[in-house]
């Protein structure tokens, strides 16, 4: 049972989820090729188990890249929140490494000093930026991952060239679960 | 309050953390260059927030690396496991960025296919290892944090090339907590 329509928006593809309503890849099964917005009408209560085979898919609050993932539960508790069930997830476009590109400024609406990422930085602190905090941020090509505490810990938000046309003018538009502009290292979406 | 001697197998720092007994830098604080085998020796019985000034350290099963952290717990709760109390920590040797280098292995003790790693993969399936497991690796210079799940997620084994000759010959050598030789990303400490 597949969901089969490309999606227009999404040139950049191809992408391929299996996703499982129990642990270690058994039970019921299904794969997508596009976005899911409710798993639920899809006749599976949650999703305990899951293969990314293809492309890169944010899922609810975090990335889920090429890979296995045989206890959705444990990958999905966080530092600081925890994912009752997944229901929806959808496909990030992302460009090559090389060409991924942003630019992080210190205060709101793309002002103060502003630092550009062409690539991935486990402590932004370590590389010079003297703040614990991101004001806004614009993406020019490609997808990151910003993190709240330096080593890709803590809270995470999924920044997109394709989404808001690439701009998060304040911290409030970084995620729904963002509470504070604190952001201290941040990573590329690989391809 | 500062343990100040200089560790003589630690040539690369320096190193200094400043570690507090409650959360966001309030109550007693410690500054240490090198290691601490129990802060309980120095008279503070837990720490709750720390900041890492220079350098990277090993905190008990998990890497901090510059910068701040406010609120240990929240830091600390990773996928799998909770860290009750951090009471030790130590530097991390690591060499620049451009020298890092590690080989991993499919089978114990160095056999089966290889591939050599000098970058950071946040998914090792992505770039081409077709298992979900390493079965044994070599650091051959500088140190690096591998995760059980893609991007960079699950239990973390900290590997260095000053640690076992760099060697890890079963995924039992990977870390105490290690239960399987699942790692699915891979990424350099930095210096």
């Amino acid at each position: 049972m597949a969901q089969t329509n490309p999606m227009t928006t999404m040139p950049m593809g191809p992408w391929k989820i299996t996703v499982y309503n129990q642990e270690h890849f058994q039970g019921k099964r299904m794969e997508f090729t596009s976005c899911c917005q409710n798993i639920m009408e899809w006749g599976m209560e949650n999703i305990r188990s899951l293969k990314v085979e293809c492309g890169s898919y944010h899922g609810q609050q975090f990335v889920l890249e090429k890979g296995d993932y045989p206890r959705f539960e444990a990958y999905s508790g966080s530092n600081s929140y925890r994912i009752e069930r997944m229901t929806s997830f959808r496909p990030i476009c992302c460009a090559s490494h090389k060409e991924s590109r942003m630019t992080i400024y210190e205060k709101e609406n793309m002002t103060g000093h502003q630092f550009e990422l062409c690539n991935d930085y486990p402590s932004l602190q370590a590389m010079g930026w003297m703040n614990q905090e991101v004001g806004s941020m614009h993406v020019q090509c490609g997808a990151f991952v910003c993190y709240q505490y330096p080593g890709y810990r803590g809270h995470q938000y999924i920044m997109e060239c394709e989404s808001h046309g690439g701009e998060y003018r304040s911290y409030r538009q970084f995620g729904s679960h963002a509470q504070t502009p604190q952001i201290q290292s941040i990573r590329r979406i690989q391809h």
